[in-house]
């Protein structure tokens, strides 16, 4: 395999840094460009001390023909962004990899009402191919356009979707109690995220509803028959990387014993999911930094519920890394290629 | 009123030390006595550095005789002490505050179960009162021997009690997905709750069953009429105090609206229960240090479930602040005194 | 004494809230007003949940008149807004405790090369008490207007004075290297200040020079003979409270050995200086939420210098608690009343 | 380069967990033996979930001939184990990284006082060479036994150096305060490293004397003409990886200006040295996980004193990363293999 020539469009969030922690390893990924509005012309190392002596490019203004010379674009920005990039990437031939909501939800005018915005290009949502490899693998292949998944949808459809698409349990009984490190929320100067404001403790956010419910709910309901019911409920955890989320369901037939041979068996063949052995309680720094789903499940006493723990990393399987996956798919390579690292641990 | 004379079995625990905290100021209080095994004859102040100049006092040896000037005892043991010294101290005449498990549970076999030891005193267990004010505050009052409620049994029960009460949620649908600080783990050298193996991490412990489920399950089925099914799942969070109980049921009937009311009418007269505003998400740092336990009722999109959220400090409504409230109910002081303090924010 | 009516002007602050947590507890307190321009007329405990049911205020406008019933105004704004309030409020007979550095520095000169801006009344700096009770204290109880030190500061001097004060060491070999905690930055939106920027990490900053050089230089010159020679390097701990302040000088003469009964002696006097007992190591946890600052002093092995230790809480003895501290003198009060709470640990 | 077939003594620990992670991604590496006495017969994952799927290895009995298959052994274990190996290994032919302080110190008399105990083969502690890379490469080269620095005297010696080399400063000056992660008091259970006595606070510890103390002397005489007079102070950090020394020293030449270049030349064809730009404050997540150390040079205003800040991961290159770097060395690889990962940023 040739070289992979790579842009990022915001280059200066979490996940754009992420991506540039993950590509600098990459055997075979030659970094081309990396924009950002507010930082041009500065040097990406000056910004990101823990790249000094790894990346050498300074950020470029975001512009239509800054990217020219890429086989793909990794877009890394808020929202709204990459909806009115994509046009052109695409009609120029270059690949795209959004990492941000704008390509998730087929249902246009669903996207409009959670997002607040107008779609700039919605004949492109339906071309858009959900990154997900472990559902999706094949039509990440031929792809031009990824709509890479959000960080708890990655989780938690992971780890309810052995027990939907095995009809095991109760679609219409779903809970995902779900927690993320602060990094999820973005790097940006903000009061809610201050550490003074977080540190030491811990809330629910968002519990009327959050942006990423009715992610979750398409890919749950696209192998369930009945109607999803699902509460989603997102927790704040003071740490910075990581995401735990806690998913319970009613089983259909509480006599049900091996539930783990059926996550096991889904997940025989990914080499990102690990089904930990039963008993386990995985911790999010077991992933940290890794592109690990690790998933364990419990059957509580005295009761005919069932209980999937599910820890990610939010910025690489829920993100970077996982966009890195897709792209490996996308071009052939192993899908593991520059994701083998072991996580941080402690 | 005149002074009340109390004395602390194993006083160097974080329950014991955050009584001694509270009751250094509390104007009705004179620390007469405090034991220890392992610390006997050492200043408390030395332990303890946060108390020098406050507490002046030893550590005592455990004795029988040793607390035969008291008023009350609170017993701050491990599980399984308190019920080796109950019958002496009653027959003294002294009264004696629990804050292990030991007269939680009135079905001692079912004690005797999940806490792996033959009760030493079962006769007392009948005779013990629960010691959660908000429902038992009459037989408080005249208890000789109060069983202080688990840490996580006090914000599950009092977020799922009007609920219940009022027939408004199915009792078989219950779901406690419950996060607490590390301090709950109690004062010990322990690799599981050692910094570099906790702090930045998150993970759920004991989903398969943990003791504080039948303490639970006890005090809901006692306003029920039909079986409580409950899924209770702790999880160990990355800070030092707090607790965050996250509560799930299916209402009866959809279209309830006004379950906000329900709560503030249930505890309009509880100094210690904050119904918080329509809307809101109470962070466990808003009770750091506080004996108040603040909820907030929430009904998500596109669902029959309602979720209401529980904050509480551990040490304090989950322990020490409820015992000293305890006491004052018993002793007919106002119920707040020596309780008054803000919670200590950021 | 009768009820001391108190104002606060910037309460939305971190030591504006925590002036609020301490004087909700002052039994000679009532307060009367509290200001913010950005938050007016919001309810007090909306924007600070931890005070619900403890401060029933709402914010209002800062003007001239507002403050008008009160006996003292605390100040705990940003550098800058105190001085265009002092003389009115002065004018009007309301005595005035500015919790920021615009009345520290004598030298106006320098406070304006520091802090970067003119002094709008300088006449009354001469006039202004430094609000360091153990050094100043006959002056406060009669002063009119205190200029409330800064965090490090207070730890610093006090930790310095009794070696120089008995010529022990070397003026010209001082050094402080001081840790802060993260809310000695405020209560503010800021992408230094974030979590993900600053948990699990630690940084110097402000190295070539800090504000609070000429404050303390200005303290200990005060007391020493030969010119003052002083590395002060602040750095950023990853935790909300807390300074710690390791301090090294060169002794004059290395045979002095009863350096611990110096200190004795210097603090034995003084409530709020805990000098602890030989070989101890404080932590910051030791003094969270208190107004105590607990000292250390060593000798290191093979050296002829000493090193002293010493932590307090920026946000109380290093703010707030030094305040009310210094209203309790001022107004002849028992100088610990409202103060005497115990430090939370764990 | 063939293969080299690796074994680690003691690899339940955090630099033997290190290790394991560095080298399940090093290119030239074969790790072969993991031994453990506590362990023996468990799978490595099986305590150390972060390397499930890319260790498969057990725990194996130490004994002297389970690394018989070696080319090089690490040994991760407490201080004094390695010198009871080490006679056997290196008869055997095999080569021995020690990452504990067996062979650090050349005067065994001074060993055996700050360690406590009688050396077992001070016969080998003339031979061993002192791997910090930057000194000694051409010793390491060659080397049969590598005694790995300490975490501090990594850091300390790494910011001294230059100075202490070029005659700028007063080797009788010397101050090291120092600041480390909780994870360089090892992986054990402890009271004093718990999570709930070191979260949210900080402390120094060791004033009087540490045990790195003759270590760093040792380093710095060895480049200096007149006495070393230092103090060493290190303190416990709230957060799991990292050291920040802060280090002071006294300028033999007040003018002196150019001492960022003196550290530019010194460290020009050091990989794992890096001079920050001028005005920098390096923080510890800078390097988190990169086996970097990173420095800062400044003048403080109004003083004659220098100031260097060094960042390092006390795990990587305060241990694990720099006996790789030693391991890389020894088998004339690049230095850099195996070690070029970005640090984990956020």
């Amino acid at each position: 395999m040739s070289e992979i020539r790579v842009g990022i469009i915001g280059g200066t969030g979490y996940t754009g840094v992420e991506l540039l922690r993950i590509l600098v390893s990459h055997p075979n990924v030659k970094l081309t460009c990396i924009s950002s509005r507010s930082e041009q012309g500065r040097p990406v190392h000056e910004l990101f001390p823990s790249l000094r002596g790894l990346v050498n490019l300074n950020f470029s203004a975001p512009s239509s023909t800054v990217f020219s010379e890429c086989d793909v674009v990794f877009s890394a920005t808020p929202n709204g962004v990459a909806m009115e990039h994509a046009p052109a990437l695409l009609d120029a031939g270059i690949r795209l990899i959004d990492l941000a909501a704008d390509f998730r939800i087929k249902d246009t005018a669903l996207w409009e009402k959670w997002y607040g915005m107008t779609h700039a290009c919605p004949q492109l949502v339906e071309e858009a191919v959900y990154g997900l490899p472990e559902v999706y693998r094949e039509q990440i292949r031929g792809a031009q356009l990824v709509a890479n998944p959000g960080c708890y949808p990655t989780a938690v459809q992971l780890g309810f979707l052995p027990l939907l698409e095995n009809r095991l349990v109760d679609p219409g009984s779903l809970i995902a109690d779900a927690k993320s490190g602060i990094s999820g929320a973005g790097r940006k100067a903000a009061l809610g995220t201050a550490y003074a404001e977080t540190a030491d403790s811990f809330k629910a956010y968002g519990v009327p509803g959050h942006r990423h419910l009715p992610e979750i709910k398409q890919g749950l309901q696209s192998v369930a028959t009945d109607p999803i019911d699902l509460v989603f409920t997102p927790h704040l955890l003071p740490l910075i990387r990581g995401i735990h989320a806690t998913l319970y369901a009613t089983l259909l037939d509480p006599s049900a014993t091996d539930l783990q041979s059926v996550f096991e068996h889904r997940y025989a063949d990914e080499r990102f999911v690990d089904v930990m052995p039963e008993g386990s309680h995985p911790d999010t720094r077991s992933v940290r930094g890794s592109n690990t789903c690790r998933l364990a499940i419990h059957r509580p006493v005295e009761t005919n519920r069932v209980v999937v723990l599910a820890v990610e990393d939010n910025l690489v399987k829920g993100a970077a890394g996982q966009a890195v996956q897709n792209m490996n798919i996308m071009f052939s390579l192993d899908e593991h290629t520059g994701l083998t690292g072991a996580a941080l641990f402690p």
